[in-house]
């Protein structure tokens, strides 16, 4: 699809970094939300990137306060938030979006909005059991109770990514390995200027 | 309305600007757009402030491609468009948005969502005569024809700002002497450090 190009000046230009989108899918309480905040304040305050966090929860407070969790709206839930990483690393910004993002079909979607933006998706990958031990939010104690209809994990599939960028193991590895393998993929990839 | 605020580094601190919203509305052809990127470059390339364009046509191009125009999905363009700008004026940016933005109602849900951000309104007036003249998209003669129901100044209604920040009449005014008066009123405002 070609988008419309605006007549603007090169926002990136002033920053000494390139514009990507970094997508962290996973369960619920893998810890995309806890990696991409450590990651994002690693590439603000140590590599002076302007970076951008977004979540599920954020965009349902504001942007998406209109929909629903029905396969419908969790779509159009991953689509707008794609929209938003789009105009944002138009505007020149690193972009970390975490968001549970079960369907292949979303994410590839996404992908194809955020086109020609580098989009890294990031798998992160922890069993079940983990994530349920973990339960950060309380949502599987409810899901399990038949509180939550269609969670994902419980009542609603995951589909892991065929080929993802990075697949990180949070149950494994420290915060800091996931951290580092991250900003590491960024270096060699010469997102930095 | 209490938003949730993000436990993340202060990213407006790496830039020499505080953020801010810039909102253009007037009828369709009264310069809007064109005053918007004029000040834009100037902001980013004389000022070293980091700022992004939205218009209408963008955001129907993308995240607000579902909606169609009736009340309620003009309606729903602009609480998007005021979502988007709150996430990047969230992420430090100084956002300029040109929309026809007809409705007080909409204008002040939008200033609600972006508070407690700057939300700087700039009434683009023109009489109806000039811009239906100028008609830069052919716009005015399709509504003429019929062809373009409910639009704005010819079959629904323009509801002028009460208190905008500024009125900028384009038909009176050059476009230098607009953008002139907006630089200065940043400046007075002291959104530049």
């Amino acid at each position: 699809m070609e988008r419309r190009k605006e007549n603007a000046p090169d926002r990136s230009s002033i920053k000494n970094h390139l514009p990507a989108v970094i997508w962290f899918t996973g369960l619920s309480g893998s810890g995309k939300t806890t990696l991409a905040k450590a990651i994002e304040y690693e590439l603000c305050t140590q590599y002076n990137v302007h970076t951008y966090h977004l979540d599920g929860d954020m965009l349902r407070d504001g942007l998406n306060r209109d929909l629903g969790f029905s396969v419908e709206s969790r779509s159009e839930n991953i689509r707008r938030a794609a929209e938003v990483a789009r105009l944002m690393a138009d505007a020149g910004l690193v972009v970390l979006l975490s968001f549970i993002s079960p369907f292949r079909i979303d994410r590839e979607n996404a992908r194809n909005i955020i086109s020609p933006y580098p989009f890294i998706e990031i798998f992160v990958k922890s069993p079940l059991a983990v994530c349920e031990q973990r339960d950060p939010k309380g949502l599987y104690r409810k899901a399990r109770a038949g509180l939550i209809p269609e969670f994902t994990g419980i009542s609603s599939p995951y589909e892991e990514p065929l080929n993802p960028q990075l697949i990180l193991d949070t149950s494994q590895k420290s915060l800091q390995d996931c951290k580092d393998a991250v900003i590491q993929y960024i270096l060699e990839n010469h997102l930095l200027r």
